[in-house]
C-alpha cells in the first residue's frame, strides 16, 4: 500500500489519554492517515493542540497539532472511526457512526457484551467477524461495531487461547496488579495510590468473566456460543505506570504436564488472517523461563508492546497450572488493540481499502 | 508489673531491620527490658549507636545505643531472647541457647517446620505450646524454642481461624502483594521494584502451605497433626513500603453465607490465655466495608500494627468466598508478633516473671 | 484545663484533607473540642461519616462521624473556629465569621498577604498578635483572623528564625521538594508523578518570598515591617507522600562559622510564650549530623510531626552556609500549625478559656 | 560507512548497568561493533549471557549473548574501548590499555580531573581533543583516555555552553533531583527511596564544579585552563527512575533579557565537528515552554535520550535567571555520551576507520 493511498480514519474522544495514544500511534502507521479527530462540545472547533493536555510519554505528532477538533457527529470525512469514548459516551455515539456507515472500532466498553457486536482480538477469534453480517441484517446499519476488550482480560485470554484449543480451558482463578495508566486521566489520585494497593476497580472483575467467555467462544450460524468456563478474579490496583500484571491458575478439561503448556504457549501464532498485519507481533505470546519475569516494567514493552510475556508456568495445587502474565494495557489492552482490529477489518474485506 | 520489676531479656541480631524493630519496640514495654544485645562478631564489642545503620522509622532508643553488642554466645545475662538472626545463623545459635535454658522466641524460618517447635499465633494456637514439652524432653534442653510464622502467612492464618473453626476450612487460593521491607535491608534494590512488579519471592510459596498447615493443625498426644488444607499460592512483590495484602479465596467443609463468614470474623477474639497480654490487639480482625478496602497504607497501623484488617468479603465462583487481607509485615508479621509470643510464654509460665 | 471545661471549637471546611487532619488532631486535644462542623452546601445537614471520604491514614474519630454538617454560616455555637477552606472560600467567608465575633484560625492562603493579618509560627513571631488590635480597629470587627504561612515557607521560616536573630539573614535560595499530600485530595494525578518531578507548583514561588519578609519581619507601633531578604525560590513536587525538603543556602548579613550557625538552630526554642503550648514541640529545631539526613520519610515525624530537621549544614561557595530541611507539611505546616496558633491565642487572651 | 566494514570495539566492565547500556547501544551502531566484551576475573572465561544479570529494559543482544568474556587486560583485537568501570579499577586498568595502543573512551571518574584528559561534551568542547597530544607527549602513550563528565552535570554544561558563549557563566546554583539508575545496579535500596528524598550523594557536589569549570574552559597552548565560574550545589536523590532533573540559577558577566537567553538556547547547535555524528541529537537543547516542564518521565527521552530539555526561564530575584533541566542519566550522561565521544574521536581522526 502506497503512503499516498492511505485509508484516512478518525479518531472519537481524541483528547482523552486513549485518545491521544491513538493519535499518536496512527500517525506512523502504514495504512491509516488521521485526517479528522472529533471530541466534546468543550473542545470541538480548536485546534487540537489547544484544547489537547498530553499526557502520554513523547509530544503531539506535529501534523495533528493544527486540525481543528469535530464535534462527535456522523459527517466526518472517513469511513473508519476509532473510539476512545468514555463508556456511556460511547452508548449513545456510536451507533450513530454505524447506522450512517461508519466502521466503528471501539476500545469503549458500552457495546462489549452485546450478542452481535465482535469482541476482536484478531490471534484469538478473528472468525468472530462473522458476528458482522447478523449485526448488520437486524439493525439496518451500512457501518459496523466491533469492539477491543477490557485490557486486563486482553492479557489472559491470549495466553489462554492456545491452552483452550489443546487442552480445554474450564476453570481460571486470576489476580491482577493493574497499572495506574489503566484508569485514565486524571484517573488515581497519586494520594490513593502511593505506597500503596487499592484492592478494587469498579465493575472490573464481572467483566473477565464475562468478556473472557465470549472470546473463547464459538460463532455457530452467524451467533456467539459462550465458552463453558468459571472465572473467579481479584482486581487490584498497584503503583505501576503501564503494564497488567496478572497471577493465574488454570483448570483444564484435558490436564497435561508442564511442558506441553510451555509448548503450546510458545508455538502459538494466533489466527492466520491476523499474520503479518502491520500491528501483529511476530510472536503474540513470550515466554519467560527466569524464575522472576515477567514484569511489568521490564517487559511490557515486549514486541512494541503487542507480546503478552509469561513466565512461572508451574503446577497449581488446586487447579492444574500457575502463571503469570504481563501485557501492556495502553498499547495491547487499547489502542494498538483496537488498530489491530481495523487492520482485519481491512484484510478481512470489512473496509475498503 | 512493677516497671522495676521488669524481665530482662535479650536480641540476636539487633543490628538487622528486624533487630532494630526489637529494640525500638521492647524500649516500652511493660514486661521486658532490653539488657544484652548480641550481633555478629563484626560488630560484637563495640557500641550498639556505631554498628548499627538504623533503617527504621524514628531515632534508636537513647538507652540502648550505648549499650556493647555481645557475640552470639549463649553467655547473656537474661533468660528469654529474641532471634533476629538470618535463617542459616539461626539455625546454627539458636538451639545452642536453648540447651543452655533460654527460652528463645525467634522470627526466623529456621525451626518453623520441625515438628516439636511450636509455630505461634497466640489469638490462633496458643495451645500450641504444648509441643515445647516434647521438645525439651527429646533434645534435652533446658530452655526452649518457639517459632514466629512466615510475615504473608500470618496476616491469613489469622481470619482463616476463626472460618476454620466454624466451617472447616479445605482449600485456599491466595495471591500476595507484599511490601519491600519484608525483605530486610539492603533488600530489594530500587532499580527492580520502582514502577514494577516482582511475581516471584524465593522459597515464600511453599512456606505460606506448610505453616498454614501446621498452625491450624491440632495438637493431640503433645504432637502436632496438620490440618487437611491444599493451598495454592502466587507471591509477588510490590512497590509498597510496609503491609502485606492478599486476595484470598477459600473454599469450606461446610459451605456458607457471606453474612456467616463477616459474623465470624467480626466476633473472633482468638484464643482466650492471649487476650490482655500487653501486644495483643483488642480486635485480632477488623472488617472493613467500604468497597475499596483494606488498604496497605490506610490499614497496615491499625491497632498498632497487630490487627489484621479483611475486607471484600464476596463470594468466590470457584470456591465459597473471596476476600482481601491486610497486615504488618514487620509488626505483627514479625517482631512484635515474636514479642506476644514471649508474653504467651510467661502468661503460660514457659518464662519466670 | 480539666476535660469538661473544653473550649468549644468548630471547623469550616471539616470535608477536606486538611479539614479531616483537623478533625482528627482535635479529637485528642486537651484544651479544645470539636463541637461544630461546617462545609460547603453540598454537604451541609448530613452526617459527617456520610459526606467525608476519609483520605487520611486511620478512621475519623466515632463522635464526630454522628455530627451533622452544618453551612458556612456565622452561627455556630463555638467562639473559636479553624479553616480548612479553599482560598476563594475562604476570602469570602472567613471575614463573616471575624466580624460576627468568632475568631478565626486559618490555614488558607486568603488573608496571609494582608498587613493587619498576623501570619504566624508561634516560636518564630508569637510577637506579631500584636497587629490583631489594628485589624480589629481598623474593621470594626469583634473575632478576628490569623493565618497560618505556607506549608513549604514554615519549614525555612523555623531555622532561618535564629539565624536572622544570630547573624541576619539577608539572601536565600532555595529548592523545595514537597510532597504530593501538600496539594490535597484528589490533588495530583498518580499519571503526573509517579517516576516524575513536576518543577512547578502553582503561585509558590512568589509566596515563598513574600511571607518569608513578612514572618521575619517586625512589629513597629501595630503595623508590620517586612524583613529586608531577597529571595530566590524553586518549586517542585516529587514523589513523597508527606514531608517537604528544601535545599536551603543563605547569606548574613554577618557572616560566621557552619559550628556557629549549627549551635544557634541546636539552642532554639522559639518565643517565650509559645514554649510548653499543648502542640509546640520541646525542640523546634533537630539538628542532624549524619551525612544524608534529614530525608522526609525517615524525619518528617520528629516530635509528632511539629519539629523542623536539619542537616547537612557546610560552607556554601556563593552565599554562607547551605543546609537541608524537612518538615512535616500536613502537621506543622497544616492542621498542628494552625491549632498552636489558636493555642497561641489563648495563651495570650485573645480567645477566652 | 559499509555495514561490512564496522570498527570493533570492545566493552570494559560489560557485566555492569552501564556495561549493559553500552552493549545495548552498540547493539545497532552504524559505526561500530562490539567483537569483545570484557569484565572482572569473576565473569571472565564464561559465555555473557551467562554471567551478565540483565537488569535495564529489553533483552540483551542475541548476538553478543554467546560471546566470551574476557579478562581486563590489554590484549582484545580491537583498537577502541569503552569503559563503564567502577572508578577505583578504572584506575588502574584504563592507563594498561592506552599505553597498549586503545583508545579508551570512559564514563569512569577516574582521569576526569586530570589535566592532559579531556573531559568531552563534543557539542560543548570538542576543542578540547587538542589536549591528546600533551597526554601521549608525556605519558608515552600510542593509545589515549578521554572522558565522560559525570552525568548531572552533562545536563547542566550543555544548557550553559551557548549561554556562556553569548554572556559569560560567572556564577551557578543548582539543586539537583538525581534518578536512581545514576547509582548503579544494585544501587539504592528501596526501603532508603520509596516515598523519601536523600539529600546527599557522596561527591557528587565537589564533581560538579570542577568538572563545570574544565568542561567550560579552554585549551591554549595544547593545556586547559579552567573557566572562571563559582558553583554552589546541592545533590539529591529521588525516586525517579531515569532521568536528572536540576533546579538552576545563573548570574552572568554580561547579564541580560530572559528572552535572549531563550534565544541562544534555542539557536544552540554545538560545535560544528559533532554536528551528523550518529549518536548527535539534532538539537542538544529543547526548550520547552509549558509551564510544568520539563519533567523527567516527559522529557528524558527526547531525541533518543541526548537532548536535555529546558524550560521554566524566568528571571532570579538572586543571580540572573533561573530554570529547569532534564537530561537522560544513562543515555546522555553516561553511554550514549561516551559513545558520541567516539565518534568524535573517529570524525578527528583519532581513531581509524
Amino acid at each position: 500500500m502506497e503512503t499516498h493511498n492511505k485509508i484516512p480514519v478518525g479518531v472519537l474522544g481524541a483528547t482523552g489519554a486513549v485518545g491521544q495514544r491513538f493519535v499518536q500511534l496512527l500517525a506512523r502507521h502504514p495504512w491509516f492517515e488521521v485526517t479528522a479527530l472529533a471530541a466534546s462540545d468543550r473542545s470541538a472547533g480548536k485546534p487540537y493542540a489547544e484544547v489537547c493536555k498530553w499526557v502520554i510519554p513523547g509530544d503531539p505528532p506535529p501534523a495533528v497539532g493544527e486540525m481543528i477538533v469535530q464535534p462527535l457527529e456522523p459527517n466526518l470525512p472517513v469511513k473508519l472511526v476509532f473510539s476512545a469514548l468514555p463508556a456511556d459516551v460511547a452508548r449513545e455515539i456510536e451507533p450513530l457512526f454505524a447506522q450512517t456507515g461508519y466502521a466503528v472500532c471501539t476500545n469503549a466498553s458500552a457495546y462489549r457484551a452485546v450478542d452481535d457486536v465482535p469482541l476482536l482480538i484478531p490471534e484469538v477469534n478473528a472468525d468472530h467477524v462473522a458476528l458482522i453480517a447478523r449485526q448488520r441484517a437486524t439493525r439496518n446499519w451500512p457501518g459496523l461495531i466491533v469492539a477491543s476488550p477490557n485490557c486486563t482480560i486482553t492479557g489472559v485470554a491470549l495466553p489462554l487461547k492456545p491452552l483452550d484449543m489443546a487442552f480445554g480451558v474450564r476453570k481460571v482463578f486470576m489476580t491482577s496488579m493493574q497499572a495506574i495508566s489503566g484508569a485514565g486521566y486524571p484517573g488515581v489520585a497519586s494520594l490513593d495510590i502511593l505506597d500503596n494497593v487499592i484492592p478494587y476497580i469498579p465493575g472490573e472483575e464481572e467483566k473477565f468473566a464475562q468478556e473472557l467467555r465470549k472470546m473463547l467462544g464459538r460463532v455457530v450460524d452467524g451467533r456467539g456460543v459462550d465458552a463453558d468456563i468459571v472465572l473467579s478474579a481479584h482486581a487490584n490496583r498497584v503503583p505501576v505506570f503501564d503494564g497488567h500484571t496478572v497471577s493465574l491458575s488454570v483448570g483444564f478439561e484435558h490436564p497435561t504436564l508442564v511442558e506441553d503448556v510451555i509448548a503450546a504457549l510458545r508455538d502459538f501464532r494466533g489466527a492466520e488472517v491476523a499474520r503479518g498485519l502491520p500491528s501483529a507481533p511476530e510472536r503474540p505470546l513470550i515466554v519467560r523461563t527466569e524464575p522472576d519475569r515477567p514484569q511489568p516494567r521490564r517487559d511490557r514493552d515486549a514486541e512494541g508492546g503487542m507480546a503478552i510475556s509469561v513466565g512461572r508456568v508451574r503446577p497449581c495445587p488446586l487447579l492444574d497450572i500457575r502463571m503469570t502474565t504481563v501485557s501492556h494495557n495502553t498499547l495491547r489492552g487499547a489502542a494498538s488493540g483496537a488498530i489491530l482490529n481495523a487492520e482485519l477489518l481491512v484484510a478481512t474485506g470489512y473496509v475498503e481499502r
